[in-house]
């Protein structure tokens, strides 16, 4: 069988390299014997890839100094409510910038566990077809933490810019773009994203946290759900995802292979690029709601001039193995997921896909 | 390479068929052209797979109408935070019984969220060679609940009966010995479970609650930590921990091809029958710490007249392929774990190993 044009929103594809890795080494790791889900969470084979995982991290993302990487469990919804357990002490109030269906998560779950606060919105009648401006961000200066999500696998936006939020430690859900393209990691004291977008299966979640904000944590809180615990003790302190770690291991390595950070930009900047001129060459059809400023690399979202029409798409697509790309089924539409490990060649089979079907359906 | 004889204490080894179907399938799930790590959690796929790990546990398991099966992140413990968070109303006061280690973390976490009681305890010097007797647990009869871990890992030793509570809800961590044999789901009103020794890898815990109980829970903390979000959701609230809960499945569908938990138990008791003789017919050079009656089915621990032999014990045997053997840092001795998944010719080529041990040893 082929492997299928995988455009699914995540769980999504993987580098197919990774995976052939896997799977020759799942019955036997390194001569050992046993799989690497068989190792011991403390033994020398399985603290390797974990620490390689570590330090792959810090190299792709330039990590400077003072900075820890924890490999934790829950995905992006359990870091919802650990930032405020940790972060939002009895009388601060914490800053939300609200983009999307996850950052309405995040701040919802914040609600329950302390005082929180919009500093901007996007929102308009739940539709958020754009980043906020710069200007636009009101932050609190005495907030404990601005929280922002980096891209917005609903509504298909990205922010382009890293907003400026004075000395307020500001914090990312970057769940479906770390990565996709360099990060300025010195701008947050708290970065959090679940793997199974660009960097490995679901289960895991990877946070790099600055250790100076890591020291104002609260302690009046389960051991664990305490950032601290996991830096301390390398996220090792219970026993972590192994095989999600081995295989987001696995994942790292090949974005290193194949140029790091800059050529993954650069090759999502094609991808994408091809995608929207496409939309664009025909915005009568393609329809594409989001402002052209605050457009998602990672997610790109367009509308046909019905229903109907977007039904047959998405089942004559998957009749060309071409997988995942109906709307969410809160938003509708037509969702295209571009992450890291979508190739050039399956956007274009996409696109040629687009512009057969544009030909063959009744006018606008 | 031939596959070692893995007694590791956890992550543990696992069914080789189970293995095998992953790694056939690894690349490419039933003919989609993808791994299913790679599929939607809410597509059709996954979503079979999903309902059969549920539908393997409830069959596998016995269990009655009235309880829900969750599989969730965060591993035991994440469970014991969770546990109180849910369960321990302000003003009520939980019962721990304290029989290792792990109970002792359960209860210390439990201890940081509301108040805690012992309900019995074998500790006597960091001991823990038994399991109380019936009539030494003192239940309080307006306890939220009692907390039980029917196998302990680090000090050898397992429940083998379900102790009477009264009218007060029975909690049990069945982390390390799960599924070993059948269970009386009735008796309790919730079960976890990490997967990685007896049925899966690390990074998925697995709960058995019943209705009526989590009918009481608290419903003043974060959405992600209420058991009731991931039981309304089938546990897919949000991403779940997807190859894993595949993994599960294989090895579920592994079990129940052997016989399921009779045969399991019968498997069991034959491997630990012929380890335990082993150790029993030279009681001055293999030094068994545990009562009798406690003796764990799961964790197998003794002691060697010095460490030097302890450490040349576990070293020789590593030569022999056999891995795992060195007990918990912190008890030290010789720990052999014999999970599900651990042959009998694995206890075979030990007991044997240990018998030319006994041999070429300086006189005890």
């Amino acid at each position: 069988m082929a492997r299928a044009h995988n455009f699914n929103a995540g769980p999504a594809g993987l580098p197919l390299a990774a995976l052939e890795r896997a799977q020759r080494e799942l019955l036997d790791f390194e001569g050992t014997g046993m799989s690497i889900m068989e190792h011991s969470h403390r033994g020398k084979s399985y603290e390797a890839v974990h620490n390689e995982a570590v330090s792959l991290t810090k190299e792709l993302c330039g990590i400077p100094d003072g900075y820890d990487v924890l490999f934790l469990q829950g995905g992006a919804s359990l870091q919802f409510a650990m930032v405020p357990m940790n972060f939002l002490p009895e009388g601060k109030t914490a800053d939300y910038v609200i983009t999307g269906g996850w950052s309405e998560k995040a701040y919802q779950e914040a609600g329950r566990l302390g005082k929180v606060r919009v500093a901007a919105t996007t929102e308009q009648n739940k539709k958020y077809t754009r980043i906020p401006k710069q200007g636009e961000i009101q932050v609190d200066p005495a907030a404990a933490y601005v929280h922002i999500t980096t891209n917005n696998t609903l509504f298909g936006t990205q922010w382009h810019y890293d907003p400026e939020v004075g000395n307020v430690p500001l914090i990312a859900d970057m769940s479906s773009d770390i990565m996709w393209k360099p990060i300025n990691v010195s701008k947050y004291s708290l970065i959090y994203a679940g793997a199974q977008k660009n960097i490995g299966p679901s289960g895991v979640v990877i946070v790099i946290v600055k250790k100076d904000f890591l020291a104002t944590a609260r302690k009046d809180i389960p051991v664990i759900l305490r950032y601290g615990t996991h830096a301390e003790n390398n996220s090792l302190y219970n026993t972590p995802p192994t095989f999600g770690i081995y295989l987001v291991r696995n994942v790292l390595a090949v974005t290193k292979e194949m140029g790091g950070l800059s050529a993954m930009e650069a090759h999502n900047r094609k991808k994408g690029d091809l995608l929207y001129s496409t939309i664009d060459s025909d915005p009568d059809f393609f329809r594409a709601p989001v402002e052209k400023e605050s457009r998602s690399y990672m997610n790109i979202v367009f509308r046909l001039p019905t229903e109907e029409l977007e039904k047959k798409f998405v089942s004559e697509a998957a009749k060309k193995q071409m997988i995942g790309l109906a709307g969410h089924r809160s938003t509708g539409g037509i969702r295209v997921s571009a992450y890291n490990a979508v190739s050039y060649e399956s956007m274009e089979a996409l696109t040629s896909f687009m512009r057969e079907f544009r030909k063959t359906a009744p006018a606008a």
